[in-house]
């Protein structure tokens, strides 16, 4: 533990998931404790026709 | 507030979604209350070969 | 298929998810198909200090 | 219910993915009971770029 | 990897899930191949109440 | 968007979370980008009888 699941837009480069999945795993290790090796992290790339806010798809314009 | 994880068979349209969203959205608001802007919905498409009911993948005959 | 999985804040009543289940059924039935049968929803209570926006809790007082 | 879901990294067969359905869902009936109808396996594909432990994608080297 | 999670109604012994962490990692790990030690199971324990099907909560009586 | 779940042992206390939340929430943004209001975040406590690795719950003693 823990499992760390990231669900955002697609669009992401490896480079910037490389660099989260280091940000985010230090982040976790420094607040709530625990070994490197335990973290694990799942990225979850979503189209933004995927992603509705508002009941609106997120590949929509948004209303006026 | 909420998030609305759909998983459901690949196959649907963009337009089915827009619709779903919509409806889902306001599904939610009418029977939970909060604001529309705190309703996101997010939609996973799963291949019928990665589902499986009874053991049986969804892509399969169903048994006789 | 589907599984609608709805995180939401605690304190929703029984009568509310009641009526939530029924809509969000039928919500998705008008839009993409399928059979009543089929569609399957969790509901998961989540606590408010066990929800951040913006990096605060929900339980937490939003700074001026 | 219930509802069994498998996040791996991408790579397994059709014909693997047949087999783990059988198993998962016959192990879940042995040792929790239920019926064979009401057991739902999803497989979540996961790009070893998506995923990482101890803070380093699993499509990196691992340092020395 | 992988990270199975298993959804199902609240109510399970810890017996049952100890033999189901078992079973489930070797169905897994004989069908999938890995090792033993990067098989994770998370069990979520849903009251009847937080789960329906049909539109209807699994605590209510069924229709006639 | 992003939604980011954090699936961990019982135990941490709200003051660990409210930390983790900051600083999950500021690893996100310095990598990825986006604004903080669209960083929600979901911590999910799980009790160690409902975790398992390699076949065996985290509340049970590992063999020799």
């Amino acid at each position: 533990m823990p499992v760390i699941r990231v669900e955002m837009y697609k669009g992401r480069s490896v480079d910037q998931k490389r660099a989260a999945a280091k940000a985010l795993t230090q982040a976790f290790l420094d607040t709530c404790g625990g070994t490197p090796q335990s973290v694990q992290i799942i990225f979850i790339d979503v189209e933004k026709e995927d992603w509705a806010a508002a009941g609106i798809l997120a590949s929509d314009p948004k209303p006026a």
